[in-house]
């Protein structure tokens, strides 16, 4: 799906809506690391120039504006729209290259066939790249193909880097520069970077995540017709991008898979890239032909690919979300033991399973742990890893008392890595099982910002919503199960083999 | 964990609440077909003995009092403790044997050293069945192993049978009976009966889904030590249950293998039998050892024995929640072809991949199906199985008609056997993406009762909890996520080939 079409006309449904069909081949002939830092004014242009800037708010001219106002963009605007003076507030000009100042970057957002002209002015400028939103290229037959390979012969000589066409585009939380036209909430910033195959996929999962998950986003990027930059591009701009701490990319298909290879194996070394690649089954293939032209790569081919480079792949959008956080808000571990704490028994032998499942292994509690656990729970418990903390409780009487005690037991024994903590409640018998969660977890994580922690909660919904909100705020990563947090804490350990070779 | 313990004493952390540690052994020789309908006292006593029960509000005597009224229990209860006269405005009888009327069941909720004259004072009045929720029998040593001998002893010689010792118990929705002695929410009634290992899970899990699923509840059963019923009788009393449509199971031992393999055999091919084993692990072994004593099997042998029973496996508790879900609410289908209906490109890639990896086929379309969805969709449209619907939606110009004319397409069409949709939202674009889904899915179901439907969302949270509503509100499966949507119809085909061997 993609929300681009023949921008600059009205939004209305199925008039200029339309899907992008294909999007391979005719690619420019660049090499990763032939212009690295090009991609850069497309992300952070000390200036924009707008072309189908609005005052209509009807038209997605007016949304873009909007946008970057609305983002704080901290770059110069100029909109440029022969028939108006002036576009919310700003002096409109009537081409790019009338434009008094300089232009790095330019947006387009009208029909397909006014594009080539547009690119003789932006060559004309000076300006360093542009990001055509426009639809109505190679996906609408010959006239198109014939309008984009003209667009391409133009940048191509000017040396403008282009995104799209036919996408929304960039989106940077950092400085508030967007290529968005479709309005969306303000992106808290933070440390992932977003790559997707189709823009409007990304501006739907970022909504998702931003109302859904606690992390925050450096720079987002929905690549379109791909005729000039591709995902290995923006992995090598992610890569320079200190803002950037994390990468993931939802993908169909890979157009150029010797660069991609290489600017993989680079940036997955230096910075976790979890990836989603679907298309991985014969008639997912068929789809994505349909979907965005994307040829069709091996699955195994490219799980070798994904583990001769070192990327993080995932099976669907809850893992990619899951181990996205995961990464974001944890520290990577030492090694891959796991010291785990359960207020039910049934959780310990879950998280047990799951531990062997997922290939990590529970840690033996030191001798110091051993007795400091003993001491409190009650003489008829075995206490050992997993922890089921429910008997300390009953041990000492309190649960925060025996939460702190466990966690402080398990954070402090350094022959734990990584924790994972599994809370219950009912809401009948709240007070029993009323957790400090807020002062408790964020004193464990001062005293021991070495290792990752992860929780979830068995619980209604209510106190599931309480516990949730509680971990997002401190940053912690909560999910919905135990199985998740320990896939969660098993990526964590991949990655940290993957960097440091080491567990 | 458990919450069961020393009832009848004050329900605070440390003193009451005990953890039962062994959970094997000493079975009664009973085999499954010998008294299959005794259990049924157990879940539908016309009246019920309530030995501790309680007026004082810190009392699991209250608490259980309180459910059995607050759920409607239909039919008598007589409290029983030798120092009241009434229990919340009912008569208090001394002794179960001094209840001038037929007692059918009984429920101890007073320490351990007591049972065994109450075990004798039950025989005495032809009492037919037993809840044991008293903890501090083996699981708390000699002591304990000598006195769980005792009432093994008596009940035996009585025909009574047992439920526990140490458990929370049964749980009968449609008719109110229940042993559980912490408050719960009144359960909806319902076609979903639910067995776990420990009574204590089994509430936190009731909780959970009563808070966040919309099918209802027929029985719960949390079995404690197991003494004399288990699993096995527990399928068995499920199977000639009518309200039971859909069978859960959360489960870490199997203690009589060839029971439970001749049981579950029979009654999977009549119900589905959902089924989480934990303590899959060496290590989730050792933990279950500590929690519930139960005997490991190994993980291949009851892969096997679930694949020769028709069992259906499951690897966690999300995927035992989706899948009782989709039982509950659904058909079963013919056979395994899926029709797809997704408003993004992606989600119809991502639809396909996750056909191919549970074994299901994407629907070749007929020639009508094909005929009706090209003449709506753009003129540049390639119409497949998955249906990119938001071309449908760009040719007929309104979301609620493509999502119409889409599902009645795929409805109608005789080669698709189950339905996956997959919905989008952005709030900013919320009038574009509004649908009319009670309307629309109501009626496709209503014309096409056979076909299993799914959906999911992928948009910002509150529009996928408006969603949620909605389709719980309808009775059709509403998943988190494409992949479980496909997940849950792979698992009814599953089904359906077990109970009808044809697909």
């Amino acid at each position: 799906m993609t929300l681009s079409g023949h921008v600059g006309s009205n939004p209305t449904p199925g008039v200029v809506f339309q899907e992008f069909r294909i999007n391979c081949g005719d690619k420019m002939p660049m090499v990763a690391d032939e212009k690295p830092t090009d991609v850069k004014y497309l992300f952070e242009p000390k200036s924009v120039a707008v072309v189908g800037a609005s005052d209509d708010e009807n038209k997605f001219g007016y949304f873009l504006m909007k946008n970057l106002i609305n983002f704080g963009y901290d770059g110069k605007i100029f909109p440029v729209n022969k028939k108006r003076e002036t576009v919310l507030g700003l002096k409109c000009y009537p081409t790019v290259d009338s434009i008094p100042d300089e232009v790095e970057a330019a947006i387009t957002l009208i029909p397909a066939k006014f594009i080539p002209q547009v690119m003789k002015d932006c060559a004309q400028k000076g300006v360093k790249g542009i990001i055509v939103c426009t639809s109505g290229f190679r996906e609408t037959g010959e006239e198109g193909i014939k309008l984009e390979k003209e667009i391409i012969d133009i940048a191509e000589k000017a040396g403008i880097r282009i995104v799209g066409p036919n996408t929304t585009g960039i989106l940077n939380a950092i400085n508030g520069f967007t290529s968005t036209f479709v309005i969306l909430p303000q992106p808290r910033k933070g440390s992932v970077s977003f790559i997707a195959q189709s823009g409007m996929f990304a501006s739907v999962m970022l909504e998702y995540m931003l109302t859904t998950q606690p992390f925050g986003f450096s720079k987002l990027a929905g690549l379109g017709n791909k005729v000039d930059v591709d995902d290995a591009d923006i992995l090598e701009y992610l890569n320079q991008d200190n803002n950037t701490k994390v990468i993931a990319v939802y993908m169909e298909g890979v157009s150029d898979g010797r660069k991609f290879y290489q600017v993989a194996k680079k940036i997955a070394a230096k910075k976790p890239i979890v990836i989603l690649k679907s298309a991985s089954s014969k008639s997912g293939g068929e789809a994505s032909l349909t979907h965005t032209g994307s040829l069709m790569v091996k699955d195994e081919i490219f799980d070798a690919l994904c583990r001769s480079t070192g990327l993080i792949r995932v099976e669907d959008l809850e893992e990619l979300i899951d181990l996205t956080k995961a990464f974001a808000l944890c520290p990577l571990p030492k090694g891959k033991k796991i010291g785990i704490i359960a207020y039910t028994g049934g959780g310990c032998v879950m998280s047990s399973d799951a531990c062997e499942r997922y290939g990590l292994e529970l840690a033996k509690f030191s001798n110091s742990t051993m007795s400091k656990l003993t001491e409190h729970a009650p003489s008829f418990a075995i206490v050992r890893n997993p922890i089921d903390a429910e008997l300390i409780r009953q041990g000492v009487g309190d649960m925060n008392a025996s939460l702190e005690l466990s966690l402080e037991a398990v954070a402090n024994d350094e022959n734990v890595d990584a924790i994972s903590v599994v809370l219950v409640g009912l809401s009948s018998t709240k007070t029993i099982w009323d957790i400090d969660i807020k002062r408790i977890f964020a004193k464990i994580r001062e005293e021991h910002p070495e290792k990752p922690i992860v929780a979830t909660t068995l619980a209604g919904r209510e106190l599931i919503e309480e516990h949730k909100k509680k971990f997002d705020e401190l940053g912690i990563p909560f999910f919905p199960s135990l199985l998740r947090n320990i896939r969660a804490l098993a990526a964590l350990v991949k990655y940290s083999k993957i960097k440091f070779g080491k567990i």
